[in-house]
């Protein structure tokens, strides 16, 4: 039996780093006319050693496009008064266009204060309700990193989406449920009919059957199977775990909520894992900073 | 050949009235004690008629639970940045817990502008756009009339919505999107698999089919009908379009999105129209207003 694998991926990596030169060349224009540059500035909590991570990463990208960036540490004792007011104070900060608080926070912080007390003029994580809304309300905002990244991926490989049917497996308020919302929104990408499924869904491989679009953002390791997809189908695969792999000098392989092997041979596009939907969300994220300096 | 017709209707005016008939109970405990009266406040631009008639239902029905109200009246010439300051006045009222700006408003206003420049806290028709988020955020908000309407209509009849197939037909942000998060969302109503169908897609019919639920809200006099139902279905149909019909006095008839003779029969719940949803919008909005008064 031979399978044909004629499917494209959807190159995050790339498409991230295309992204982040036109963002290069955007700033040195704007420097070249003596204009605003755009400034990031990222607020860390504790010493997490993934949010450490992250929020370098994200320091490092600014750098290296020729945004300016500030990163301010706290102790994970800080108490949410202490963090709010610094929050007010970044929100009157002039010299600054957008920030970022890294999640999560300690437990004796409340997540959802923090991200309220975010100006949403200086929101570009898009985590802030009035963000949320606009989004769904097909207005000018910040959409958040991760659904942001695999808008731009759509757009950039031209895929239809006007018409298709789509279903997205997660609902959670990170990425399943604006995702839904965006791509059911009339705009480009979007016009989508979409299905929500999640934990609740009677039998997801009955929509997933028909679906010409299928975004996975549950966190299942492999989850999506191929005997669940269509023939052509675009598949976007959000998924990141990590599975022991005695094999591997680290001891794990990364692997995303798509079963990739079997379902890929179907697809017409597909993400990998690593290297799809991950590397989208910086330059998401720079992105929607740019957009902040610009409407400063 | 004989239709059996075991549907029960889904009773809007007598629900409607259970609820004023409850909030008048609550209002005058609240009386009782020294509480604060719940007082709504709304704001009519204009002298166009039915914005007349929405308008005065609403401070009569608040008069007769025994909330306060007052109107507002503005000739359609007012300036926008009158009307502007007018809702910043409100805004800062404390002797007022909600109110709303009746839609339409004249073309040289910019009705998005007036949303957003309605304190999200006052916000009763939950049109801010920080509202909307906190809906699809699943956190307490102000939710707007008519899918709040629907919501309450399911909880009252106690009609299992988790897991269930709910297809949404139409995607406007005053019903069809909001009715999609809604159902979607993890709560009680909610947890269906929600699939939205708007104008792009593309075989309706083979959603629907397919819907435990049917919401159906495109003002497209009679669009769904008996063939595109399963048996045993809850339909609740937002549309209500006139039509012309000579056979009464008034010279029309007042139809809804669902070809009711038709599809009637096959469900086991289904809404009138009129007598539906549309008489749920009133309730809302004072459910509403007393949630401000208690929150402020």
């Amino acid at each position: 039996m031979t399978t044909e694998t004629t499917y494209q991926l959807l190159d995050g990596k790339q498409t991230s780093n295309d992204i982040k030169e036109e963002l290069a060349i955007e700033v040195e224009k704007i420097s070249k006319s003596g204009g605003t540059i755009p400034h990031l500035a990222a607020v860390l909590v504790g010493d997490d050693g993934a949010s450490e991570t992250y929020v370098n990463a994200k320091v490092k990208a600014c750098e290296k496009i020729g945004f300016k960036s500030s990163l301010y540490r706290y102790p994970s004792s800080i108490a949410e008064d202490a963090l709010l007011s610094k929050i007010e104070e970044l929100n009157n900060d002039d010299s600054l266009h957008g920030f970022i608080v890294q999640l999560p926070l300690p437990d004796h912080i409340d997540e959802q204060k923090v991200k309220e007390a975010v100006s949403p003029e200086k929101d570009v994580d898009g985590f802030h309700p009035e963000n949320v809304g606009k989004m769904a309300l097909n207005l000018p905002t910040f959409i958040s990193a991760t659904p942001y990244g695999i808008v731009q991926l759509l757009e950039r490989y031209s895929i239809e989406t006007s018409g298709k049917n789509c279903v997205v497996i997660g609902r959670s308020h990170i990425v399943g449920l604006p995702m839904s919302i965006l791509m059911a929104r009339k705009a480009k990408p979007g016009n989508c009919t979409v299905t929500v499924c999640h934990s609740r869904t009677q039998n997801i491989k009955e929509f997933t059957l028909n679906a010409d679009i299928v975004i996975v953002a549950l966190g299942s390791a492999e989850f999506l199977t191929g005997d669940m997809v269509k023939d052509g189908a675009v598949v976007i695969d959000v998924g990141i775990t990590r599975v022991k792999d005695d094999s591997k000098k680290s001891g794990y392989r990364l692997v995303g909520d798509v079963k990739f092997d079997e379902v890929a041979p179907k697809c017409s596009y597909i993400t990998p894992v690593p290297g799809g939907v991950g590397p989208m969300t910086i330059a998401s994220l720079l992105k929607n900073t740019l957009q902040a300096a610009k409407s400063s």
